[in-house]
This record gives C-alpha cells, sequence and structure tokens, in this order.
C-alpha cells in the first residue's frame, strides 16, 4: 500500500512513516511531538497558544529530547479589530451562565486568545530551525513566508476546498493537508469565510482529498477521520502521500488532554460532535456540550475569531472545577473511535501496521 | 483487495463486482439499473416519483431486459398533514420570483411530491419479486416490512448515524447502507429529524462508515464520495462489504439525467453543493444555483418534506424552458469527478478496476 508518493515525501523529510501528528493548541506540548517524531513519524508543536517566551522554551525541550524531524505550527488570522458592541452582545448572551455561576461580567479581563504567526515568532523559532513549519486560516504575508522559506523549511498549510489548495500551491507551499470536514478542531478555510456559504464549501475526506490530488502537483496529506490502520491504507489508496492524524492521540500518555475531555473522547458522547463558533468564534469540531445545545454550537452573537475565548473562559473554569466540561472546547473530529490510551510511538507504529 | 466480506455479499446477492448504483429518482428509470446489473453489479430502480402504474411498467421492462439481480427503492416518509398557513409562508418566500417569472400563484396546483413505500406499493412488485429492496428514510411499518421480508428480498436501508444503523440492524435489514455527508440527493437520517441537531449528527463517509463496521454484524455498504476505483479500494480499506454510487452515473448514457443537470455537472458549479431543503422539505444534497444562494439553502420557510416541491416546480418548469437551472434540484455529491459521459456497464467495470 505504500505508493510512490509516500516513499518520495518520507525522503524529502527524513522521516520512516506516511504519519503526521496534528499540532493541537491547547491539548499538548512538545512531549507529544517528541514521541511521535522518534516513532518514525512527524510529531508537530502548535504554537497559536504559547507566548514567544513559552514557545522557545517548548522548542528548546524538543530539540534537546530529539534529532528527528518536527513540525511547529501556526495560525495565521489577521487579528480583528475590537468592536466592544458585539462583545457586550456576546456577553449578554452568555448573562444567564454567567447569573447561574455567580461570575460578575465587569470582572471578565478581555483578551487575545490566540498568537497570529507574526516576524517576532519567526525570529523565535530561527534557531532552532524547524524542518516542517506549518500554518492554519491560510499563510502569512509574502514578505514572511518568503522569510520562512529561506529559513530552509519545508512548508505546510491546510485547504478545505480545490480553490484553497490551489491558491497554496500558487504561493509556494511544498505540500497541502487535506482537511476533511470529519477532522476536530478549527476549520482552516479562509477564501470565503462568509458564513452563508463558507460552510457548505466544506468537503468530507472521501470527496476533497482524491479533488485536491488531482488538482495539485504538490503532495496531498490526508486529515480528517483518518483513526486507525484502516484509515491510513484508505487515504493512501485515495492518492494521499501522508496522513494527519490529531484526535486519535488526545488519550496518549503524551498528550495534555484535561481529565474531563478524556471522559469525553471515551463516552457515548463522543458520538456526537458539531462545528462551533462559541469557543474561539471561528468553526471548530468539537463534543457537544451543553453551551452548544443552549446556544446553538453556531451562534451568531459569538465575535469575531479569537475574541470569543475570553468571555467563556470563567465559566468554563467555573464548571471545570465541579468536574463539568459543559463550557468547555471538548475538540474531536467525527471518528474518536481510534483514541487509544497508549503511549504516542506505539499509536503511530500502529497507525503505519498496514503499510509495507 | 476483495475482502472476504465482498466474496460474502456477491455471493448472496448473485452479483459478481462489489458495485451497487444508487436508486436516483428523478434522473433515471429501468435502463440505468438494467446496465449496471448486465456488468455484473446490483443496478436500481428508485419507486418514488413513480405511480404505481408506472412502477409496474418499469419493472416489467426490467425484468424483460435482464435476469440479473437488482433493487427496487422506496421512500417511506410519514406524509404530513396538510399546513395551509406554512404553504402561504413558502409561496410568500417564493414570491418574488413568481412575479419575475409571471405566474399567478393562485394557478399553481398542490401536489405530494414524492410517494412513500405502501401496501399498495408492495403488491405491485410482488409479482416481479425484486431481489433487493431498499428504503431510504428509515423503514415501512413493522407489519408492512415483515410481508416484504416474506417475498424473500434482501432488505437495505441507509443509516447516518450508528445509533440509525444499530436501530436498523434491530429491525431485521439485511445489510446497512452507510450515507457519508458527501453523498449526493435526500440524506437517510431518521431518528433525529430536529432542524436545530439533525444535521450536525451527519458524517463524512471516512468517520461513519468504520464505525458502522465495528457496531454491526450485517454488511456495511459505503456511500457518498466514491466516484472511481481508487475510491471503491478505500471503501473496502475501511469495512465496506461494497459501495453504492450514485453521481458517478449521471452522466451516463442511460440516465435520464436533464441536459441542463448534465451541464452543471461538468461545470466549476459542481464544486460548491450544499444541503438544502428547498426542493422537497428534506435536506438533500446539490449544486448550488440561483435560489439556493437567494433564499440559503436551508430557508425555514420550506414546508415539510415532500411539500416544498409544488410550489417550486412552475420555476422550475419556466427557468429550465429558457436554459436555466436556476430552479433545478441540480443533485450532486460533493465529488462529480467521477462523472463520466460512458455507458454505466462501462463505468461499472472501471469502479472495480482494483479489486482482484
Amino acid at each position: 500500500m505504500t505508493t510512490a508518493r509516500t516513499s518520495a515525501l518520507r525522503q524529502r523529510l527524513g522521516i520512516t512513516l506516511p504519519v503526521f501528528q496534528a499540532p493541537m493548541a491547547g491539548v499538548q506540548d512538545h512531549r507529544l511531538a517528541v514521541a511521535v517524531s522518534e516513532a518514525g513519524g512527524l510529531g508537530a508543536l502548535p504554537a497559536a497558544m504559547l507566548t514567544l517566551e513559552q514557545l522557545g522554551n517548548e522548542l528548546k525541550a524538543l530539540r534537546a529530547a530529539t534529532t528527528r524531524p518536527f513540525n511547529v505550527n501556526f495560525f495565521c488570522h489577521v487579528p480583528p479589530q475590537p468592536d466592544a458592541a458585539r462583545d457586550a452582545a456576546w456577553r449578554d448572551a452568555l448573562a444567564p451562565f454567567y447569573a447561574e455561576a455567580g461570575i460578575d461580567r465587569a470582572t471578565i479581563p478581555a483578551g487575545a486568545g490566540r498568537m497570529p504567526f507574526s516576524a517576532e515568532a519567526l525570529a523565535t523559532i530561527e534557531p532552532f530551525a524547524p524542518p516542517v513549519i506549518s500554518f492554519h486560516f491560510g499563510l502569512p504575508s509574502a514578505e514572511l513566508l518568503a522569510r520562512v522559506k529561506r529559513l530552509g523549511a519545508f512548508v505546510l498549510s491546510s485547504a478545505t476546498t480545490v480553490d484553497e489548495g490551489l491558491w497554496l500551491q500558487a504561493q509556494g507551499v511544498d505540500a497541502v493537508i487535506a482537511q476533511g470536514l470529519e477532522a476536530g478542531g478549527h476549520r482552516g478555510h479562509f477564501l470565503d469565510t462568509d458564513p452563508a456559504t463558507a460552510l457548505t464549501r466544506q468537503m468530507g475526506s472521501f470527496a476533497l482529498l482524491p479533488q485536491l490530488v488531482a488538482a495539485l502537483k504538490v503532495p496531498v496529506i490526508a486529515a480528517g477521520g483518518i483513526a486507525d490502520a484502516d484509515g491510513v491504507a484508505a487515504a493512501l489508496a485515495l492518492g494521499a502521500a501522508a496522513v494527519q492524524i490529531g484526535t486519535a492521540y488526545l488519550l496518549c500518555d503524551e498528550a495534555t488532554t484535561t481529565p474531563i475531555h478524556r471522559a469525553a473522547l471515551t463516552s457515548e458522547a463522543a458520538r456526537h460532535t458539531a462545528l462551533t463558533t462559541l469557543f474561539t468564534g471561528r468553526p471548530a469540531r468539537g463534543i457537544v456540550n451543553r453551551v452548544m445545545r443552549e446556544l446553538g454550537p453556531l451562534n451568531p452573537a459569538a465575535p469575531a475569531f479569537p475574541l470569543a475565548t475570553a468571555a467563556i473562559a470563567p465559566l468554563r473554569a467555573w464548571a471545570e472545577r465541579q468536574g463539568s466540561g459543559d463550557f468547555s472546547p471538548l475538540w474531536s473530529g467525527q471518528n474518536a473511535g481510534g483514541c487509544r490510551t497508549v503511549p504516542a510511538g506505539e499509536l503511530t507504529r500502529s497507525l503505519a501496521a498496514r503499510l509495507r
């Protein structure tokens, strides 16, 4: 089942297994990346929720723990203008929950929530010469991207439509991640972000992957719904050069997934996920919980990404103190059946078990 | 790649290729079914838009043209109570289009749109002893289902969630179709039909298929996004015993797909499909066109299935007379890339090209 496509990409990256660990901000640090890279796959460090100092420390620890290739991942959204009216409307929508939790909304600090890629981030990672740098929500400015490429990094970004894949290829990415609609976490769409149409453009992996493979010259990495060795074999049959897997790693020993999140992933609740804007402002797939049910997962009151985060954070903290995930982003793809409570290296090898 | 699963199912059904042609009401008659069955797959005759007399005539023609196994497909919705207020609201939503087309809304007849399975339908098909009978939107009453099974037919129905698959298995179906979100035409969901949650339960094939395979004892047939031999190989890798393919057949010589629909399928427009309730009242996937853009594909004014059909029919007829598909249901899955203008037998054989 190992195709010429996978061989070429593995050689280029210096990895032995065509298994990329999906960067998952908030549920992992360098330890998961190290475990996957040491097993022969491509580990990933998500930078979106780290300060520059934390990012530098994580890279130092990662580099100290492995000499294998790894991926550093950045969001590259343009931070929105603060909008006091919209923020107030969002806090109004959350007001009944604040009342229930005894939270004084006047005391909730504003906060950015997620850090986009920047010249400062580039300067932070430069000494560590990451072999692979990946982006979500498109790409940084042409000038910043040129500087990334001068580092010698292999550059990846996610496409959710054929048009996005063609656009990324034209900007010079080295490979494109086909992010099928099954995937957990944030949708990476960036060409059409109109709420009325953007989500209707999102495709399941069975449709998106072969269309990107047919349309692009660069390798395509399959993501979304892949949970075990059969899924890996199926993705390669559809033309993928490698797979990127997130959800299946969430129960691994090296992930920092909270106990509440872990419990949700192994419960019946994991059968029902939805795209929701409630936690950050951008559609992201997570297990349906109380706040998603009561406000509707795509409630239009949620402000622009990433400004929804700050107002919901104290509710999350309040509920989690009581052992509840009612207000937590329980990120998961549509196929949590592959989650296993094992070391990530073992999972990585088992994912590649059907490859020759 | 041919697994023990596919062999057992092929033997049971007496077919040589594990390729089921998806029944597609409105775009095919017995001729497409005959061509697929004669090529060694399982052809299908959709009954939902036929009168009982037409159904009998189609079965007569089908039986005369092939001795191979075939499938007769029925919708099994419960027709809704007519609701004059809701129907008026729907016609209000369409009023600007009526004005543009010069259509007097008082002259538009009401109409049922789609016929559910019934004792009369059973009596009509009984003399033809269909080897396979499939249902969409669940199953008919237990009493009717028992009579279907006494005919000796192999019974199929579609599941869009694990719960639906378990329910169908418990009712005694012989196999379950895993209808991935990529699929064209009507979603088959039936356990949760609440507009607020039903669509969030729908999964891409990469997630739905392996979960149904893991949960069920009966064979699972993969549907949704499968467009070519690679897709068939991928579906079997994920545990499917067979595949069901619709969209790829829409350009075949034997399909009755209109020229307007054929042109849309081969245009750039086919890259953007959406689930829409505008044409029938139930969510169904079609190529985004003018009425979907202007009303929104899931406009809540659309009445209960299948009552939306009658009010939009004259707009469709008016637009089609001018060569436009602006008001036509341009059913398509998310992967129209496999559509080929060839005889259906040739397409069936090419879909099985990677199987040993």
